[in-house]
């Protein structure tokens, strides 16, 4: 993402940062970082000296953006496809249950060689896990073709001062 | 609060967790406990040796309630009165802003020795948090009195199998 004039080592997740603290300030939309739960198993004081992650009951953001309750992962890879591999059972079963509830999950998907960002909407991602799903084993199933990012998502950019609008079009 | 049945034991939070766990199940909202931040100075695989608490930018819980997106702290006195101190200025500034988005954030009191739980409201915490504000010193604006609770608040009762059923009436 050299386009966006940004430093070269910053990761895709502190560019969301970036963009959650100017929606903030805007006035956009309230978006925070849920980070990995630690189990701690034993303590000096405030020092934690035994512990380890937990897995997270969440996506990796959430937040509300006007009136829409809103959840969102932030995945990188830098294949010409995005593999599903890259999504867990549990967090499927998060965003299915966001969703129901009346709230809008999706996964922001940083295609790193192409320098381009999409916007994976649930509906599109259970369309393909469940291919996935039926065809375990099969050639061909395992990922999203870039393509369908090209065709049928949301590409995300910079605009009016936000690195990546990834609200734009939401709703 | 043992006229729930419960084991005695059991923590305020506890009895919300359940209540969340009921809430998912019967498809009445999604509402997840958002763990405290760890700060991890050093590993050791996958064991964490060195690290500490931070600041949650967030309240305990976020979660969709019939499309509405809700946050909310539990808080619980052994007096009669809810002293402010128990609620932080950057809890307050969340509070604020997830509501200004389209939110809506509360505090649910458990009042120990009556054996009663209550939902705050933002607008009637921010009303007497700000009446504490501006009277900082001075006698009685440092807490908010039970007959506040009583008068204004809706009470949480157990309801339908929902052990705290803290979304009645909310919308």
């Amino acid at each position: 993402m050299n386009k966006l004039g940004i430093h070269r080592g910053d990761t895709f997740e502190e560019y969301i940062n970036y963009s959650n603290i100017a929606y903030q300030r805007k006035k956009i939309a309230l978006v925070q970082k849920i980070s990995t739960p630690v189990k701690v198993l034993k303590r000096k004081g405030n020092k934690i000296v035994n512990g380890y992650f937990e897995q997270k009951s969440t996506l990796d953001f959430i937040g509300v953006y006007d009136e829409l309750p809103i959840s969102f992962d932030a995945k990188e890879t830098k294949e010409n496809r995005f593999p599903l591999k890259n999504i867990h059972q549990h967090q499927i079963e998060f965003m299915e249950s966001w969703n129901l509830n009346g709230g809008r999950a999706f996964i922001l998907v940083s295609f790193k060689s192409k320098d381009k960002v999409f916007r994976l909407e649930f509906d599109d991602l259970i369309f393909h896990w469940a291919t996935w799903e039926e065809n375990k084993g099969k050639r061909g199933f395992a990922s999203i073709p870039y393509s369908f990012f090209e065709d049928d998502c949301q590409e995300i950019v910079s605009r009016n001062g936000i690195l990546l609008d990834y609200l734009e079009g939401l709703k």
